[in-house]
């Protein structure tokens, strides 16, 4: 194991961290509040640790897919660890469990929280926990490679690691470029949606965080009510914007380049759609007696299953209280998540179209043991390697699944609760059911379970791998 | 497909049904009831369907894998259709679905019943109900297959389709041998518990339905208290012989002939007798506090274990009020399931510790990407085959319970009743949580979802693969 390459890029990630907490410090000094020093101390600390990390040099540059998956694992750990501090230092979270647990809430873009009252919060303190999905939304060594040319090593491993997906491709032949194209991607669609939201008049403040909170797929909100306080417009306008931070960003790319067959024939992007759409009738159909009219049915579904399917978790109705055919539906779309290169979490489409195929290849082969049978997606043959690491994510997420479940339920709350609760994290959704549901918080679990969850999510956020592989004896091993 | 010997082997099906069916009807001359006609109906009717089958004769015995697969598909969902039919005519259940139910979920062992009181049911009845336990236990196939040489064809698949676990051997080089052998053991263990049964004070009537009960993994007693009501000693007798009747048959065989290292080197015993002793060890210490002395909270923790993991679903008490821990517990057992190779449910031991050795495989061979690593049981490598049809069983069970909650939900009763519910029935167990929990029944279910749980515990008992078989369209597809 090359330690001394991953403390290098630990110190850079803390540095990074060091410089986003100047846009909350920014905000502070904007709005007067007394909650700066908490963000220059904090950035203070990241520096400092940042910069010690980052005099250990090496010049052996071999980054195997150990050292890459580590590094990624303790990359998302330490900048969630340090990210904790203004909660703590400002006094708004006291606990560092709580804090730890927001914190790493809106790193991976889960929105999940342990706040009762977020209206009491100082402006700074919500821009920082939004702020933090946006970071957290695309990746944070994705940024990093794209600002800095990571000496040597191969940088592949740190963007599989933390993109999303079961194969993920760049899109250009640099990995250096390849990030910065997602990120300008990213960039703009987050400016877009900022200038739409202040046109159905927001203010900034609200405006920006929002869309920090769309873009990450994340889902912390300003106000209790999410954002159901908002007119019909703003909704829309975060529904459709939910939905395209959900698609494949090489599919932005490739209408970028002008390849639009390319872009549309996508087989994830249309089940996406087909799915997204299914839902929606489903239950527009299902709970369309509960309001006014059929129009608000419709909208109000069509928030929620954006807000599902996509991962990011903000709501316009409780639907906690809708009928129990709605809920289990908004409870499969947790585990479906966005498309594989969103920024959303779930299993994501595309891993879930090839199990289906394998499935129906299986079906095929039994029928007929002489023809030959090959999973295809977008016509190209899927590798066997892609199919295996599926295999392997899947059995993997429910093992942890089911252990997450056993050990949080010490709290004796109720069963769907604790499974929803469960779901809600470890597929970055942020709200789950009853206790979890859009109108409750996580306040009430105990600190162990507030710590299965912190890891739940970033086992979710790095799609299981990273995290196994961080974990592991074997690769600690000589 | 050879739809004539299909024909052919359904009509021996419904013949040894006719003959199963003459066992109730003693019953019914013996205490003297009125329901001994419903019985003599039921069988001219399987003997005269049986035979008009049988007539269709053919000199082709090409059996391949989809042959197989449908041919034990259809038998099992034909052996249910026509015994359903003593329910009716009886007017014990007169409702055709939930007589339906009730047979499948006594051919299946799940023992999940839609009756609300089975003391007041004729013995004769009750005798059908827990006979049709042990009659699907070791599978209806391989009796056949152990009465009648079937003519040429490949047996292997009957036996392929009906046994349980990932990869099914012949104990010895025949396949009518190897039944008659499975058979044999089966029948000495019932006869032993039976007389284990009686020596504690029990009613012959009771005593052989209970060991029947047993044996098959099934659950349905003849008591609404299921087994609360008896001494230490029966519940004693029953939890060890739950734990007997879960476990590899093949072992059995090994003890049998006195190849007793090989039989204790078994992995899949060793994990499966861990996870019991383990889970007996948590629960107890989790619900002490609520019985009159550790005694007390051993033997329930451990009737419970045992019911759950063989998936028998008997109960000594409403594990349904326990604490959440212990409650998780029991649902992860629940998927856990028995041994493979035995009469329980569930997905068997044997698959999660190969799921889980493909996880520890990928985390070996990327912490060392150039050694070799293998899978292996027993010391035995396990061939990539059986790998892939645990991952193709795994994704298929997964969707099939989602698609199932789903359907469900449209009663719109509580998430933990749909949940377990699924789980009670897939998995072949009986009783969930909540509504159906251990004093709670599947009566007020619709007659959809009724439906729907018939399937799935179709899909639990033949474990997935078979019922795909028969509803794919490529199967039927020319």
């Amino acid at each position: 194991m090359n330690y001394r390459l991953i403390f290098n890029v630990l110190g850079l990630t803390l540095m990074l961290e060091a410089a986003c907490l100047i846009l909350p410090m920014i905000c502070a000094i904007y709005y007067g509040e007394a909650e700066l020093w908490a963000f220059v101390i904090a950035s203070a600390i990241c520096l400092a640790a940042g910069s010690l990390l980052k005099c250990i040099r090496t010049k052996n540059h071999r980054m195997y897919a150990k050292e890459g998956f580590a590094m990624v694992s303790l990359s998302w750990i330490f900048m969630s660890l340090f990210g904790a501090i203004p909660f703590v230092i400002s006094g708004t979270i006291p606990n560092y469990i709580d804090a730890l647990f927001e914190t790493v809430s809106g790193f991976t873009t889960t929105g999940a929280t342990i706040l009762r009252d977020v209206e009491v919060l100082p402006k700074s303190i919500l821009f920082w926990r939004s702020f933090t999905h946006w970071i957290g939304g695309m990746g944070v060594l994705v940024f990093l490679v794209s600002l800095v040319k990571l000496s040597g090593g191969n940088n592949l491993y740190l963007l599989k690691a933390e993109s999303t997906g079961p194969s993920v491709g760049k899109l250009v032949p640099k990995v250096q470029a390849t990030a910065k194209i997602l990120y300008g991607i990213y960039t703009t669609l987050t400016v877009v949606e900022l200038v739409l939201l202040l046109f159905g008049g927001m203010s900034f403040f609200e405006a920006i965080t929002t869309a920090m909170g769309t873009a990450g797929t994340g889902g912390f909100g300003v106000r209790n009510s999410s954002i159901a306080g908002y007119s019909s417009y703003i909704q829309v306008v975060v529904t459709v914007f939910m939905l395209i931070f959900g698609v494949d960003f090489s599919i932005y790319y490739l209408i970028l380049i002008r390849k639009f067959s390319t872009a549309f024939r996508s087989e994830e992007l249309r089940w996406y759609l087909g799915i997204v759409a299914v839902s929606i009738i489903l239950i527009c159909i299902n709970v369309v007696g509960t309001f006014q009219s059929v129009g608000e049915a419709l909208k109000h579904s069509a928030f929620q299953v954006a807000s599902i399917i996509t991962t990011t978790g903000f709501a316009t109705d409780d639907f906690n209280l809708w009928p129990e055919f709605s809920k289990v539906i908004l409870v499969l779309l947790m585990f479906v998540g966005a498309c594989a290169g969103s920024t959303g979490g779930g299993m994501k489409v595309s891993r879930i179209l090839i199990a289906t195929k394998t499935i129906i290849k299986e079906l095929k082969i039994t029928a007929h043991p002489k023809s030959t049978h090959k999973i295809t997606i977008n016509g190209r043959m899927v590798e066997h390697e892609t199919i295996r690491s599926i295999n392997v994510y899947m059995i993997a997420y429910f093992v942890i699944f089911a252990a997450s479940l056993l050990l949080i339920s010490f709290d004796n709350f109720n069963f769907t609760a604790n499974f929803t609760a469960v779901a809600a994290t470890i597929n970055n959704i942020g709200p789950g059911l009853d206790m979890v549901g859009p109108t409750g918080n996580f306040a009430d679990f105990s600190g162990l379970s507030k710590i299965i969850f912190v890891l739940d999510m970033l086992v979710g956020r790095l799609e299981v791998f990273p995290m196994l592989i961080l974990f592991s004896p074997y690769t600690w091993k000589k």
